[in-house]
Protein backbone atom coordinates (compact mmCIF):
# COMPACT_ATOMS: atom_id res chain seq x y z
CA UNK A 1 0.00 0.00 0.00
CA UNK A 2 1.20 3.41 -1.01
CA UNK A 3 0.00 7.00 0.45
CA UNK A 4 0.00 10.11 -1.13
CA UNK A 5 0.36 13.46 0.78
CA UNK A 6 0.64 16.99 0.18
CA UNK A 7 2.44 19.32 2.03
CA UNK A 8 2.53 23.44 2.24
CA UNK A 9 5.71 25.04 2.20
CA UNK A 10 6.55 28.37 3.78
CA UNK A 11 10.14 29.84 2.84
CA UNK A 12 12.48 33.02 2.74
CA UNK A 13 14.80 32.13 -0.32
CA UNK A 14 17.33 33.95 0.66
CA UNK A 15 20.73 31.50 1.21
CA UNK A 16 19.24 29.20 -1.41
CA UNK A 17 19.43 28.31 -4.82
CA UNK A 18 16.26 27.85 -5.39
CA UNK A 19 13.24 24.94 -5.07
CA UNK A 20 14.81 22.44 -6.92
CA UNK A 21 17.87 20.42 -5.94
CA UNK A 22 20.95 21.10 -7.45
CA UNK A 23 24.72 20.09 -8.06
CA UNK A 24 25.75 23.32 -6.32
CA UNK A 25 24.29 25.17 -3.28
CA UNK A 26 21.12 24.16 -0.73
CA UNK A 27 17.51 23.79 -2.26
CA UNK A 28 14.81 23.72 -0.68
CA UNK A 29 13.80 21.06 -1.84
CA UNK A 30 16.47 18.96 -0.70
CA UNK A 31 15.81 20.18 2.76
CA UNK A 32 12.65 19.40 3.46
CA UNK A 33 13.21 15.82 1.97
CA UNK A 34 15.96 15.46 4.24
CA UNK A 35 14.04 16.74 7.43
CA UNK A 36 10.87 14.43 6.37
CA UNK A 37 13.35 11.39 5.95
CA UNK A 38 14.57 12.26 9.53
CA UNK A 39 10.91 12.16 10.44
CA UNK A 40 9.64 9.16 8.67
CA UNK A 41 12.81 7.22 8.71
CA UNK A 42 12.49 6.91 5.21
CA UNK A 43 13.92 8.29 1.58
CA UNK A 44 10.71 10.47 0.01
CA UNK A 45 10.65 11.91 -3.22
CA UNK A 46 9.21 15.63 -3.58
CA UNK A 47 7.00 17.08 -6.39
CA UNK A 48 6.76 20.69 -6.44
CA UNK A 49 4.50 22.77 -7.81
CA UNK A 50 7.22 24.31 -9.69
CA UNK A 51 10.71 25.68 -8.94
CA UNK A 52 11.37 28.91 -7.73
CA UNK A 53 14.43 30.56 -8.51
CA UNK A 54 17.44 31.41 -6.41
CA UNK A 55 16.06 33.69 -3.41
CA UNK A 56 12.25 34.08 -3.84
CA UNK A 57 10.10 33.31 -1.35
CA UNK A 58 7.05 31.02 -0.66
CA UNK A 59 4.17 31.88 1.80
CA UNK A 60 2.54 28.17 0.62
CA UNK A 61 4.79 26.95 -1.62
CA UNK A 62 2.57 23.23 -2.37
CA UNK A 63 4.59 19.79 -2.99
CA UNK A 64 3.84 15.96 -2.55
CA UNK A 65 5.49 12.58 -2.15
CA UNK A 66 4.24 9.05 -1.92
CA UNK A 67 5.54 7.00 1.03
CA UNK A 68 4.50 3.19 2.44
CA UNK A 69 3.93 4.75 5.79
CA UNK A 70 0.79 6.34 6.76
CA UNK A 71 1.36 8.63 8.74
CA UNK A 72 -0.73 8.54 12.06
CA UNK A 73 -0.83 12.25 13.57
CA UNK A 74 -0.66 15.33 11.03
CA UNK A 75 0.19 17.79 13.92
CA UNK A 76 3.23 15.71 15.18
CA UNK A 77 4.67 14.93 11.53
CA UNK A 78 4.66 18.66 10.50
CA UNK A 79 6.15 19.40 14.85
CA UNK A 80 8.54 17.03 13.68
CA UNK A 81 9.52 18.10 10.37
CA UNK A 82 9.85 21.99 11.65
CA UNK A 83 11.54 20.80 13.99
CA UNK A 84 14.52 19.01 11.82
CA UNK A 85 13.76 22.39 9.77
CA UNK A 86 14.83 24.83 12.99
CA UNK A 87 17.80 26.38 12.26
CA UNK A 88 16.50 27.33 8.66
CA UNK A 89 14.19 29.95 7.07
CA UNK A 90 11.54 26.98 5.99
CA UNK A 91 8.55 25.94 7.69
CA UNK A 92 6.21 23.18 6.63
CA UNK A 93 2.48 24.51 7.52
CA UNK A 94 0.43 21.96 6.71
CA UNK A 95 -0.02 18.50 5.80
CA UNK A 96 -2.80 16.53 3.65
CA UNK A 97 -3.72 13.27 2.50
CA UNK A 98 -4.32 12.30 -0.99
CA UNK A 99 -5.82 10.51 -3.43
CA UNK A 100 -2.75 8.31 -5.36
CA UNK A 101 -3.55 10.39 -8.20
CA UNK A 102 -2.95 14.31 -7.02
CA UNK A 103 0.50 15.51 -8.24
CA UNK A 104 1.72 18.80 -6.79
CA UNK A 105 3.27 20.01 -10.63
CA UNK A 106 0.47 18.25 -12.67
CA UNK A 107 -2.96 18.78 -11.36
CA UNK A 108 -2.58 22.57 -10.46
CA UNK A 109 -5.23 24.60 -12.34
CA UNK A 110 -3.52 27.93 -11.29
CA UNK A 111 -0.79 29.85 -9.86
CA UNK A 112 -0.84 33.03 -7.70
CA UNK A 113 2.50 35.15 -7.21
CA UNK A 114 2.46 38.07 -5.20
CA UNK A 115 5.45 41.05 -5.54
CA UNK A 116 6.46 43.53 -2.79
CA UNK A 117 7.88 46.81 -4.05
CA UNK A 118 8.74 49.66 -1.43
CA UNK A 119 9.22 52.42 -2.36
CA UNK A 120 11.41 54.52 -0.63
CA UNK A 121 14.77 56.17 0.10
CA UNK A 122 16.05 54.69 3.33
CA UNK A 123 17.17 50.99 3.53
CA UNK A 124 14.80 48.05 4.47
CA UNK A 125 15.06 46.25 8.06
CA UNK A 126 11.51 45.18 8.94
CA UNK A 127 10.97 43.99 5.28
CA UNK A 128 14.85 42.33 4.29
CA UNK A 129 14.96 39.79 1.95
CA UNK A 130 11.03 40.32 1.43
CA UNK A 131 10.95 43.20 -0.89
CA UNK A 132 12.68 44.98 -3.48
CA UNK A 133 13.38 48.64 -2.49
CA UNK A 134 13.21 51.06 -5.15
CA UNK A 135 14.47 54.59 -4.13
CA UNK A 136 13.15 56.75 -7.38
CA UNK A 137 9.33 57.90 -6.90
CA UNK A 138 6.77 55.56 -8.66
CA UNK A 139 3.80 56.61 -10.73
CA UNK A 140 1.69 54.37 -9.61
CA UNK A 141 -1.55 55.29 -11.49
CA UNK A 142 0.37 54.40 -15.17
CA UNK A 143 1.54 51.18 -13.50
CA UNK A 144 -2.24 50.10 -12.93
CA UNK A 145 -2.91 51.12 -16.58
CA UNK A 146 0.04 48.93 -17.63
CA UNK A 147 -0.21 46.22 -15.49
CA UNK A 148 -3.76 45.61 -17.43
CA UNK A 149 -1.85 44.73 -20.69
CA UNK A 150 -0.70 41.53 -18.96
CA UNK A 151 -4.07 40.26 -18.89
CA UNK A 152 -5.18 37.48 -21.29
CA UNK A 153 -2.73 35.04 -23.62
CA UNK A 154 -0.06 36.47 -25.36
CA UNK A 155 3.27 35.01 -26.43
CA UNK A 156 5.52 36.40 -23.21
CA UNK A 157 9.00 35.39 -25.57
CA UNK A 158 10.15 38.70 -24.48
CA UNK A 159 9.47 38.37 -20.57
CA UNK A 160 11.31 34.95 -20.29
CA UNK A 161 15.10 33.61 -19.20
CA UNK A 162 17.37 32.74 -21.78
CA UNK A 163 17.28 29.48 -19.74
CA UNK A 164 14.07 29.44 -19.75
CA UNK A 165 13.16 25.76 -21.44
CA UNK A 166 9.25 25.27 -21.80
CA UNK A 167 8.26 24.80 -25.36
CA UNK A 168 5.70 26.94 -25.63
CA UNK A 169 5.79 30.69 -24.58
CA UNK A 170 1.96 31.34 -25.03
CA UNK A 171 0.43 31.92 -21.66
CA UNK A 172 -2.93 32.98 -20.12
CA UNK A 173 -3.05 35.60 -17.23
CA UNK A 174 -6.24 35.58 -15.39
CA UNK A 175 -5.17 38.23 -13.00
CA UNK A 176 -3.32 41.08 -12.74
CA UNK A 177 -3.49 43.71 -9.68
CA UNK A 178 -1.89 46.60 -7.70
CA UNK A 179 -2.20 47.56 -3.85
CA UNK A 180 -0.38 50.88 -2.54
CA UNK A 181 -0.87 50.85 0.92
CA UNK A 182 2.05 54.08 2.17
CA UNK A 183 5.39 52.96 0.22
CA UNK A 184 4.03 49.35 0.11
CA UNK A 185 3.43 48.35 -3.40
CA UNK A 186 1.73 44.73 -4.23
CA UNK A 187 1.88 43.36 -7.37
CA UNK A 188 -0.66 40.10 -7.80
CA UNK A 189 -0.52 37.56 -10.83
CA UNK A 190 -2.48 34.60 -11.44
CA UNK A 191 -1.77 32.12 -14.77
CA UNK A 192 -2.27 28.51 -14.84
CA UNK A 193 1.40 28.65 -15.24
CA UNK A 194 4.49 31.19 -15.77
CA UNK A 195 7.19 31.18 -17.69
CA UNK A 196 11.03 31.16 -16.22
CA UNK A 197 11.46 35.09 -14.62
CA UNK A 198 8.46 35.42 -16.32
CA UNK A 199 6.70 37.11 -12.78
CA UNK A 200 10.26 39.01 -12.11
CA UNK A 201 10.12 40.49 -16.11
CA UNK A 202 7.11 41.66 -16.08
CA UNK A 203 7.56 43.66 -12.41
CA UNK A 204 10.72 45.13 -13.67
CA UNK A 205 9.02 46.00 -16.72
CA UNK A 206 6.33 48.06 -14.76
CA UNK A 207 8.77 49.54 -12.60
CA UNK A 208 9.82 50.98 -15.99
CA UNK A 209 6.67 52.33 -16.23
CA UNK A 210 6.35 53.79 -12.84
CA UNK A 211 10.15 55.77 -13.37
CA UNK A 212 8.36 56.57 -16.12
CA UNK A 213 10.92 55.44 -18.53
CA UNK A 214 8.13 53.98 -20.54
CA UNK A 215 4.81 54.66 -21.49
CA UNK A 216 2.18 51.70 -20.25
CA UNK A 217 1.96 51.52 -23.88
CA UNK A 218 5.02 50.35 -23.80
CA UNK A 219 4.35 47.01 -22.41
CA UNK A 220 1.72 45.91 -25.43
CA UNK A 221 4.72 46.53 -27.93
CA UNK A 222 7.32 44.74 -26.15
CA UNK A 223 4.87 41.88 -25.95
CA UNK A 224 4.23 42.16 -29.52
CA UNK A 225 8.41 42.10 -30.29
CA UNK A 226 8.75 38.87 -28.40
CA UNK A 227 12.43 39.42 -27.70
CA UNK A 228 14.09 39.16 -24.51
CA UNK A 229 16.49 42.27 -25.29
CA UNK A 230 13.38 44.61 -25.61
CA UNK A 231 12.18 43.56 -21.77
CA UNK A 232 13.53 45.78 -19.08
CA UNK A 233 15.71 43.72 -16.46
CA UNK A 234 14.06 41.33 -14.39
CA UNK A 235 12.96 42.22 -10.64
CA UNK A 236 15.35 40.91 -7.86
CA UNK A 237 13.93 37.90 -6.50
CA UNK A 238 13.55 38.74 -2.49
CA UNK A 239 10.17 40.38 -3.76
CA UNK A 240 8.70 37.75 -4.82
CA UNK A 241 6.27 35.27 -3.29
CA UNK A 242 4.72 32.02 -4.58
CA UNK A 243 1.40 32.80 -2.96
CA UNK A 244 -1.00 29.88 -3.55
CA UNK A 245 -1.36 27.07 -6.26
CA UNK A 246 -5.00 26.32 -6.70
CA UNK A 247 -6.06 22.86 -7.82
CA UNK B 1 23.06 79.00 15.91
CA UNK B 2 21.79 75.23 16.73
CA UNK B 3 19.30 73.08 14.89
CA UNK B 4 16.95 70.59 15.83
CA UNK B 5 16.39 67.48 13.77
CA UNK B 6 13.67 64.75 13.96
CA UNK B 7 14.78 61.74 12.69
CA UNK B 8 11.81 58.43 11.98
CA UNK B 9 14.20 55.62 12.74
CA UNK B 10 12.77 51.54 11.81
CA UNK B 11 14.19 48.76 13.05
CA UNK B 12 13.71 44.74 14.39
CA UNK B 13 15.08 44.88 17.46
CA UNK B 14 16.50 41.61 17.53
CA UNK B 15 20.19 41.13 18.85
CA UNK B 16 19.58 44.62 20.20
CA UNK B 17 19.20 45.56 24.39
CA UNK B 18 16.66 47.52 23.21
CA UNK B 19 16.71 51.36 22.14
CA UNK B 20 18.24 52.66 25.39
CA UNK B 21 22.40 53.11 25.94
CA UNK B 22 23.53 50.19 28.17
CA UNK B 23 26.84 49.17 29.87
CA UNK B 24 26.42 45.51 27.95
CA UNK B 25 25.04 44.74 24.74
CA UNK B 26 24.44 46.71 21.54
CA UNK B 27 21.60 49.61 21.91
CA UNK B 28 19.86 51.06 19.38
CA UNK B 29 20.35 54.69 20.10
CA UNK B 30 24.39 54.26 20.01
CA UNK B 31 24.15 52.54 16.94
CA UNK B 32 22.13 55.58 15.09
CA UNK B 33 24.23 57.81 17.31
CA UNK B 34 27.50 56.95 16.06
CA UNK B 35 26.25 56.07 12.08
CA UNK B 36 25.25 59.84 12.90
CA UNK B 37 28.63 61.09 14.44
CA UNK B 38 30.52 59.68 11.18
CA UNK B 39 27.62 61.61 8.42
CA UNK B 40 28.26 64.88 10.41
CA UNK B 41 31.41 64.96 11.81
CA UNK B 42 30.40 65.71 15.12
CA UNK B 43 29.11 63.85 18.04
CA UNK B 44 25.22 63.98 18.63
CA UNK B 45 23.06 63.07 21.58
CA UNK B 46 19.70 61.05 20.67
CA UNK B 47 16.45 61.69 22.53
CA UNK B 48 14.39 59.09 21.98
CA UNK B 49 10.40 59.01 22.29
CA UNK B 50 10.76 56.69 25.12
CA UNK B 51 12.53 53.21 25.19
CA UNK B 52 11.97 49.90 23.49
CA UNK B 53 13.14 47.13 25.81
CA UNK B 54 15.31 44.55 24.07
CA UNK B 55 14.36 42.29 21.43
CA UNK B 56 11.06 45.06 20.81
CA UNK B 57 10.79 46.59 17.13
CA UNK B 58 10.06 49.34 15.59
CA UNK B 59 7.84 50.68 12.37
CA UNK B 60 8.88 54.50 13.51
CA UNK B 61 10.75 55.14 16.02
CA UNK B 62 10.95 59.27 17.26
CA UNK B 63 13.91 60.88 18.07
CA UNK B 64 15.97 64.37 17.73
CA UNK B 65 18.81 65.67 17.95
CA UNK B 66 20.33 69.24 18.62
CA UNK B 67 23.54 70.02 16.77
CA UNK B 68 25.66 72.58 15.17
CA UNK B 69 25.97 72.04 11.52
CA UNK B 70 22.67 72.57 9.45
CA UNK B 71 22.07 69.48 7.08
CA UNK B 72 21.83 70.85 3.62
CA UNK B 73 20.48 67.94 2.04
CA UNK B 74 17.94 65.50 3.71
CA UNK B 75 17.85 62.97 0.86
CA UNK B 76 21.84 62.58 1.23
CA UNK B 77 22.10 62.82 5.24
CA UNK B 78 19.43 59.65 5.26
CA UNK B 79 21.51 57.62 2.86
CA UNK B 80 24.73 58.38 4.45
CA UNK B 81 23.52 57.52 7.84
CA UNK B 82 22.08 54.06 6.12
CA UNK B 83 24.93 53.62 4.82
CA UNK B 84 27.11 53.46 8.06
CA UNK B 85 24.12 51.33 9.40
CA UNK B 86 24.29 48.72 6.48
CA UNK B 87 25.04 45.71 8.76
CA UNK B 88 22.30 46.34 11.24
CA UNK B 89 18.58 45.49 11.05
CA UNK B 90 18.17 49.69 11.87
CA UNK B 91 17.17 52.39 8.88
CA UNK B 92 16.62 55.75 8.83
CA UNK B 93 13.45 56.62 7.23
CA UNK B 94 12.83 60.34 7.50
CA UNK B 95 14.94 63.35 8.67
CA UNK B 96 12.61 66.93 9.41
CA UNK B 97 13.91 70.32 10.68
CA UNK B 98 12.20 71.19 13.83
CA UNK B 99 11.55 74.24 16.10
CA UNK B 100 13.77 74.50 19.21
CA UNK B 101 11.63 73.72 21.58
CA UNK B 102 10.53 69.79 19.99
CA UNK B 103 11.61 67.37 22.43
CA UNK B 104 10.91 63.63 20.69
CA UNK B 105 9.77 62.38 24.30
CA UNK B 106 8.14 65.51 26.37
CA UNK B 107 6.55 66.75 23.27
CA UNK B 108 4.45 63.29 21.94
CA UNK B 109 0.99 63.35 22.52
CA UNK B 110 0.40 59.64 21.69
CA UNK B 111 1.76 56.59 21.28
CA UNK B 112 0.68 53.67 18.94
CA UNK B 113 1.82 50.10 19.03
CA UNK B 114 1.34 46.96 17.26
CA UNK B 115 1.47 43.37 18.52
CA UNK B 116 1.44 40.77 15.80
CA UNK B 117 0.72 37.07 16.61
CA UNK B 118 0.58 34.12 14.37
CA UNK B 119 -1.90 31.69 15.60
CA UNK B 120 -0.78 28.41 13.98
CA UNK B 121 1.18 24.82 13.98
CA UNK B 122 4.50 25.45 12.53
CA UNK B 123 7.84 27.77 13.24
CA UNK B 124 7.45 31.17 11.75
CA UNK B 125 10.13 31.96 8.49
CA UNK B 126 8.45 34.93 6.73
CA UNK B 127 7.67 36.14 10.51
CA UNK B 128 10.50 35.07 12.11
CA UNK B 129 11.44 38.08 14.46
CA UNK B 130 8.40 39.72 13.95
CA UNK B 131 5.90 37.72 15.42
CA UNK B 132 4.86 35.95 18.27
CA UNK B 133 4.05 32.18 17.25
CA UNK B 134 1.27 30.94 19.60
CA UNK B 135 0.67 27.32 18.59
CA UNK B 136 -2.66 26.65 20.65
CA UNK B 137 -6.08 28.05 18.99
CA UNK B 138 -7.10 31.12 20.24
CA UNK B 139 -10.80 32.05 20.88
CA UNK B 140 -11.08 35.32 18.90
CA UNK B 141 -14.23 36.76 19.84
CA UNK B 142 -13.46 36.85 23.46
CA UNK B 143 -10.67 38.28 22.91
CA UNK B 144 -12.26 40.99 20.95
CA UNK B 145 -14.46 41.65 24.21
CA UNK B 146 -11.78 41.77 26.48
CA UNK B 147 -9.11 44.10 24.84
CA UNK B 148 -12.34 46.67 25.29
CA UNK B 149 -11.60 46.10 29.04
CA UNK B 150 -8.05 47.81 28.91
CA UNK B 151 -10.28 51.07 27.46
CA UNK B 152 -10.21 54.08 28.99
CA UNK B 153 -8.49 55.31 32.37
CA UNK B 154 -6.98 52.55 35.14
CA UNK B 155 -4.53 51.67 37.38
CA UNK B 156 -1.93 49.54 35.27
CA UNK B 157 -0.30 48.56 38.55
CA UNK B 158 -0.60 44.89 37.34
CA UNK B 159 0.29 45.37 33.79
CA UNK B 160 3.90 46.81 34.73
CA UNK B 161 7.34 45.20 34.71
CA UNK B 162 8.93 44.76 38.20
CA UNK B 163 11.81 47.26 36.98
CA UNK B 164 9.06 49.82 35.83
CA UNK B 165 10.54 53.15 37.10
CA UNK B 166 7.23 55.51 36.42
CA UNK B 167 5.70 57.76 39.26
CA UNK B 168 2.51 56.90 38.32
CA UNK B 169 0.74 54.33 37.15
CA UNK B 170 -2.55 55.24 35.49
CA UNK B 171 -3.09 55.42 32.22
CA UNK B 172 -5.68 55.79 29.85
CA UNK B 173 -5.67 53.39 26.70
CA UNK B 174 -7.82 55.91 24.07
CA UNK B 175 -7.99 52.88 21.41
CA UNK B 176 -7.42 48.72 21.45
CA UNK B 177 -8.42 46.90 18.29
CA UNK B 178 -8.34 43.26 17.35
CA UNK B 179 -8.07 42.29 13.78
CA UNK B 180 -7.74 38.91 12.38
CA UNK B 181 -6.45 37.62 8.88
CA UNK B 182 -5.79 34.66 7.80
CA UNK B 183 -3.73 32.89 10.87
CA UNK B 184 -2.32 36.86 11.54
CA UNK B 185 -3.49 38.61 14.24
CA UNK B 186 -2.75 42.43 14.79
CA UNK B 187 -3.71 44.20 18.05
CA UNK B 188 -2.97 47.69 18.63
CA UNK B 189 -2.86 49.98 21.01
CA UNK B 190 -3.20 53.92 21.45
CA UNK B 191 -2.10 55.53 24.57
CA UNK B 192 -0.51 59.09 25.79
CA UNK B 193 2.26 57.22 27.01
CA UNK B 194 2.80 53.45 28.72
CA UNK B 195 4.34 51.80 31.43
CA UNK B 196 7.37 49.55 31.06
CA UNK B 197 5.87 46.13 29.24
CA UNK B 198 2.54 47.62 29.76
CA UNK B 199 1.68 46.34 26.30
CA UNK B 200 3.22 43.13 26.26
CA UNK B 201 1.63 42.25 29.37
CA UNK B 202 -1.70 43.26 27.86
CA UNK B 203 -1.27 41.45 25.33
CA UNK B 204 -0.08 38.19 27.26
CA UNK B 205 -3.74 38.45 29.42
CA UNK B 206 -5.18 38.56 26.26
CA UNK B 207 -3.46 35.12 24.84
CA UNK B 208 -4.85 33.65 28.07
CA UNK B 209 -8.60 35.09 27.13
CA UNK B 210 -8.03 33.70 23.87
CA UNK B 211 -7.00 30.12 25.08
CA UNK B 212 -10.28 30.14 27.71
CA UNK B 213 -7.50 30.24 30.49
CA UNK B 214 -9.02 33.32 31.63
CA UNK B 215 -12.67 34.56 31.09
CA UNK B 216 -13.10 37.76 29.17
CA UNK B 217 -14.47 39.45 32.49
CA UNK B 218 -11.01 38.72 34.38
CA UNK B 219 -9.35 41.36 32.52
CA UNK B 220 -11.01 43.96 34.87
CA UNK B 221 -10.87 42.16 38.15
CA UNK B 222 -6.73 41.83 37.37
CA UNK B 223 -6.96 45.80 36.38
CA UNK B 224 -9.06 45.92 40.36
CA UNK B 225 -5.86 44.00 41.82
CA UNK B 226 -3.48 46.46 40.88
CA UNK B 227 -0.83 43.18 41.59
CA UNK B 228 1.76 42.14 39.04
CA UNK B 229 1.60 38.51 39.83
CA UNK B 230 -2.24 37.93 38.92
CA UNK B 231 -0.75 38.79 35.17
CA UNK B 232 -0.54 36.61 32.87
CA UNK B 233 3.13 36.17 31.67
CA UNK B 234 4.01 39.07 29.50
CA UNK B 235 3.86 38.16 25.37
CA UNK B 236 7.44 38.06 24.08
CA UNK B 237 9.14 41.43 22.37
CA UNK B 238 9.49 40.11 19.06
CA UNK B 239 5.97 40.72 18.49
CA UNK B 240 6.20 43.99 19.51
CA UNK B 241 6.25 47.21 17.20
CA UNK B 242 6.29 50.91 17.71
CA UNK B 243 3.94 51.33 15.20
CA UNK B 244 3.44 55.73 15.54
CA UNK B 245 4.23 58.44 17.71
CA UNK B 246 1.85 61.49 17.26
CA UNK B 247 2.90 64.85 18.00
Amino acid sequence: MKFNYQIIIEYIGKNFAGWQIQKNGKSIQAEVEKAIGKTLKLKVNLIGSGRTDAGVNAVAQSANFVCKKKIPNNFRFISSVNHFLRNSSISIVNLKKKDSDFHARRSAKKRQYEYIIVNRAAKLSIDNNRAWLVKKKLNIKKMKIAIKHFLGTHDFSAFRASSCSAKNPIKTISQANIKKRGDRISLTFISKSFLQKQVRSMVGSLKYVGEEKWSPKKILQVIKLKKRDKCAPPAPPQGLFLKKVFY
